[in-house]
């Protein structure tokens, strides 16, 4: 079974007779972990179709499948730690027990509204490495926030600049965000003050899941990519601009990004991405080797479409086309000191963004560093205020005109504590 | 029972008589987890006493201990989490196993020579972080890497620096280290190039070990540290300085550090260190509330005497006394924000640095950037070659003139693969 070919037709009003056009239809198959309220309790992995989810351990089990207990975990590390032939096998079995129709009575039994399930972070982050990997964002915010400095660091198209952040401090969807206090200093002070953030910001970026861990000592090549990734899930990285603006010369951000990172509830398996695969921009650097994905089989970039919302506002569409840097050249580069990777592990792509200012993934940018308001139906905007609900939601270009959902991440501000 | 009495006058040849000043007596207790070839094969928690270990799991059992189901676990994460009393009452059932004369007979028999038992990382590390808080060793790399900017940074004296590392690449004391390869820019080159690192370091560092959880959103105040903090080990933050110096700007070290941090086989836990106790350095800048420890009842630094061997030859003997922030102003500091701990976090004090050239914790400082080489018995080092086998080891002042042995970190450098 390949992911060529359209969804069947609607045949009723069964939560399986999905519009062909569902962006979450049989090719998409996300994963997800939750709790249904007086029903299942105990979390448990389920796959996302239209708008209900399969309870994907309870499936396998009436269908025999040798997979079933993968799929019967609170987690997804198991599933996901088994490897590339085994997911395409789960996914193959999903799309047959969804879409077959000998299996629609059985499927049925095990699908539930999307609105009974509370939403889970779904597996445990091992290891959290966020990059810088637009080119439009780097530029933008150093001429924001370093206008004495080229607009490039000179290392910026060498290499895929990264660091680790909080792995302990990614949280679900959904997951309220206080906000954070520290120290900041003033240009006009002497000293730092101590308070609540006032330059509190989003990062609209796209995460990368590993599955497939690999060993200390060695590399992953740009070619092993798919081996090792299991998903994408979208991703805010909360930043707060004062505190981290202080702090982070000159070993990096700290305070300013640990106090939350929110993952998408859903992970959408890359395969379910083939459609969207797309050529990455033109490279005027000749890269290193193992870096050079000129002569890769299959282009690095993904055809993702953000929207940024706030207060249920649209402020940005972040094309996620325009990275500079691949999540193939991110792992690469990860791993080419021999750093292993851990089932878990989660690699972020960076603040989104693209050339003009209405595909910008952060206020820093939006604002220009807070000079120029957002002009909101609720009010002016710079930077986050208490009580705003950010949302993150993305498609991707699909097979024959469809679309697959990317699902969202949301997040409300309160107060400090 | 307190840790004020020395342990009691050797008896006769049993692993219990240990002499009065044994830097791993009574009073010390550090934990592992180990297998012993030939008897348990499987990861076991273990106390050292002397030159022998303790199956702490299986004396706790033979004794009957409420306690033993948290010691007959595989790594220390169960009885870490438990807690701070139960950690003190645990510690008080060792010492009465090791000590009372009529358990002797019994606790004999767990007692294995420390040279049958293959020594393992004894905790799943959550997340890392890695601090800055030697002013020598701050104030000496600034000189040394960024000669034309002021010695430390504007933040350096308000807040203690630090940056997320690789929880996933900390290995335990003994695993050989393979050298990175990576990407670095010689000035003279207009381009990087790529290859086996060719100033790999080391960073003599003290770990401390997160036992008890905190919630996410919560602060961490300096007076909590003792309720948080399970035990401290060394460590060596492996660097790679010319991958780290090319990569490093704008957001940190990143793959200079992340292709292995090694920790000691043995967690002291922070009770055996109270003879320990010293004030920090004074400090000359007014500390913002949350930092400020001038009123806290017990001082914050702590009296570890370190030496740093290569090949055998000590190359220097850093003092722990003299880092500027401590461990507790850590430990604030990084949950200020919100930021939760987790059972496993593991954060360092970053290179631990005297103001004498002979106490200095890496070859960045001893060899002023390479200038100056070492002169050891079988040759000159400016940074490490392969074959180089470096060990970390301390001790701190006891009860009674005694001394608390804290191990070693032990890593031998394999050539780039």
């Amino acid at each position: 079974m390949t992911d060529v070919n359209p969804p069947a037709q609607p045949r009723g009003d069964s939560p399986l007779d999905l519009p062909e056009d569902d962006p979450f239809g049989p090719y998409n198959l996300p994963y997800g972990v939750c709790t249904t309220a007086g029903r299942t309790e105990r979390p448990h992995i389920v796959v996302r179709y239209g708008d209900h989810v399969l309870d994907a351990g309870g499936a396998a089990a009436a269908f025999g499948s040798e997979h079933a207990e993968l799929l019967q975990q609170p987690l997804l590390g198991a599933l996901m730690a088994a490897g590339r032939p085994v997911w395409q096998a789960v996914r193959a079995e999903l799309r047959e027990w969804l879409t077959a129709p000998e299996h629609r009575g059985t499927t049925a039994g095990f699908l539930r509204p999307l609105s009974e399930a509370t939403m889970r972070l779904p597996f445990e982050v091992a290891d959290y490495v966020d990059f810088y990997a637009s080119e439009h964002h780097a530029t933008t915010t150093g001429q924001i926030l370093r206008p004495e400095n080229p607009e490039l660091p000179p290392n910026w198209k060498h290499l895929p600049i990264g660091y680790h952040g909080r792995a302990g401090t990614v949280v679900v969807s959904g997951t309220p965000v206080v906000r954070p206090r520290g120290q900041r200093k003033p240009p006009q002070e002497d000293a730092p003050v101590f308070g609540p953030s006032q330059r509190l910001d989003i990062e609209a970026e796209v995460g990368f899941v590993v599955g497939t861990p690999s060993a200390h000592g060695e590399s992953v090549p740009l070619a092993a990519f798919r081996d090792h990734v299991f998903g994408v899930a979208l991703l805010n990285d909360w930043s707060a601009r004062d505190l981290q603006g202080w702090e982070q010369r000159p070993l990096g951000p700290f305070l300013g990004k640990s106090f939350a990172t929110s993952l998408a509830a859903w992970i959408t398996p890359l395969d379910a991405l083939d459609a969207a695969r797309v050529p990455p921009p033109p490279r005027d650097r000749a890269l290193l080797e193992y870096l050079d994905d000129a002569a890769e089989p299959e282009p690095g970039g993904i055809d993702l479409r953000i929207t940024v919302a706030v207060n249920g506002h649209t402020v940005s569409e972040p094309p996620f086309s325009a990275m500079y840097w691949t999540a193939a050249q991110q792992l690469a580069h990860m791993t080419v000191n021999g750093a292993s990777l851990r089932t878990g592990d989660l690699f972020a792509s960076g603040t989104v963004s693209g050339p003009e200012l209405s595909q910008r993934g952060c206020l820093l940018e939006l604002t220009w560093g807070g000079k120029n308001p957002l002009e909101l139906p609720d009010g002016k905007r710079t930077f986050l205020e208490d009580g705003d609900e950010i949302v993150l939601s993305a498609w991707a270009p699909g097979a024959s005109g469809t679309r697959i959902g990317m699902g969202e991440v949301r997040g409300v501000v309160r107060p400090a504590r």
